[in-house]
């Protein structure tokens, strides 16, 4: 069943032990609908500039995503420059440019409103609602944040979640969200703000999945060539949500997998600059590193 | 089949948010070897001093542990200090106090020199190698060790770790041994120190096994009520070791489910102050843990 995403489709400047590369397609909605499209048929919202290569829109339609809820708008493409430390364990923001994303009001294309999987990526929380607002009658919505918005549009945020049944978000900020150290405190909160179900990503340490009375947890992916972890969570999450449309059905055991999925597509995309390893990306691969985590966590 | 460890026994003052507690039982052979002896029969080695309360010992013993290799020197007993942040994630030592330990030479008593298991704890690696001398032909040992003697004592550190077959170290220290950021480079360079075998424990994170070909990851267990982590890390070497005592052997399938095991007895013994929580263990409590293991991280 189809997946409807709305989030930034970004041109990042990547530095770090892998050198530095300007303009490289990002953006959390780039890299979900990647990372789903290998699942089920994905319908993206954003917009891009006027500077915004022809190229990138037919890499992402020829991964079979539906770009007409991408519009173009005047004005220079959404920019996010980022560092990272020789290990990949920390990262700085060096500049964020908002360019189009200043003025966006996405509006669905006919066809985007009966999507029966909504995912709202990380942009700010009232873009998320007016997406959501659009949408008929959606069986199952998910939705990212960062610290940027929960610091600064708490309220706007709130509104969002009262209206989402799953949030992926990372440790930091759920515990930043929650106003409290402990994760499994912070997933509590959380799920008393409207979520029914919190996944919190938790980067080498793997992800926690807090649904119903139960709770899964995945183990971080003992990676031998980790080479750029940015848009990681966002594959992380293509890979749960295009699980669960791929299922046509949110229920614990499709959540289960949908976590390992999301595991899978995350670990993957660490293994290349930027999008480079799901370019690259066969079917087959997301299926033996599933293998792999079966094999990881197995005991008798 | 018996399993012998060396280590420590201590009268620790904890400081947390579970207030301030002087002389308690401590240590690392005692969370190993009350840990280990809910699996398997345990030959203790330590020293005490004087002023170690009888009822420890009565404790110790109680648990069917073979207390004739801890020893009674004039002096004072080994002292740890530690103070914990509110959140427990942040540990400082506030003070240490070696005691009897300075002059410690330990003495396998008759009956403990065939140990088939033997398990290190954390003291100085000289120490460790000369218990390993007098055991007659363990068929499995593992260790354990600290940044102090990783940092201090790293060529004695190296002489025993060529003599072990399987080391269990937390991530940080796994780091500072190996001298690199990744977990799996520093196994990889600690596993042609010696070891067959490396388990590197992650505090929340769970636990990481790197065994011949094979890599098997535990997540951390989700606990409601965390009190005092000191002493985890041994509790989990205990249920480990336990574990392969009890099986006899260190197969491959044995050390996963060890591994598990490890977590099961970890994660209980934060639940207390101290030993607290293992003082009052039932067998029935370890099953039921191991079964909410299994379904934290089932998947379909």
């Amino acid at each position: 069943m189809s997946l409807l995403c709305v989030g930034s489709v970004a041109l990042d400047t990547l530095e770090g032990p892998f050198g530095r590369h300007e303009d490289v397609l990002g953006g959390a909605a780039s890299f979900f609908s990647t990372a789903a499209s290998f699942f089920a048929p994905v319908s993206l919202v954003a917009v891009v500039g006027a500077d915004f290569p022809e190229a990138h829109v037919e890499f992402l339609a020829g991964r079979g995503i539906d770009t007409r809820g991408l519009a173009r708008a005047a004005g220079r493409t959404f920019r996010w420059g980022g560092r990272y430390s020789d290990d990949l364990a920390r990262r700085e923001t060096i500049f964020t440019e908002l360019g189009v994303f200043e003025v966006f009001d996405p509006t669905l294309p006919d066809g985007y409103r009966d999507a029966p999987f909504v995912f709202l990526a990380n942009i700010d929380p009232d873009l998320q609602r007016r997406v959501l607002e659009q949408a008929r009658a959606p069986r199952f919505v998910a939705a990212d944040t960062m610290n940027f918005w929960i610091g600064g549009k708490r309220e706007a945020l709130l509104k969002t979640l009262a209206r989402v049944d799953l949030l992926v978000i990372n440790d930091e900020e759920a515990r930043q969200l929650a106003e409290d150290s402990s994760l499994l405190v912070a997933a509590t909160r959380i799920r008393a703000m409207g979520p029914r179900s919190v996944v919190i990503k938790r980067g080498d340490a793997g992800a926690v999945l807090y649904a119903g009375e139960e709770i899964f947890a995945v183990p971080g992916y003992p990676l031998e060539n980790a080479v750029d972890p940015t848009g990681a969570g966002d594959a992380f999450a293509g890979g749960l949500m295009g699980t669960v449309a791929r299922a046509g059905s949110a229920d614990a055991e499709t959540l289960r997998r949908a976590v390992v999925y999301g595991s899978v597509m995350g670990s993957l995309a660490v293994e290349g600059l930027g999008l480079d390893r799901l370019i690259r990306l066969r079917a087959s691969e997301i299926e033996e590193r599933f293998a792999r985590f079966r094999e990881l966590v197995r005991f008798a």
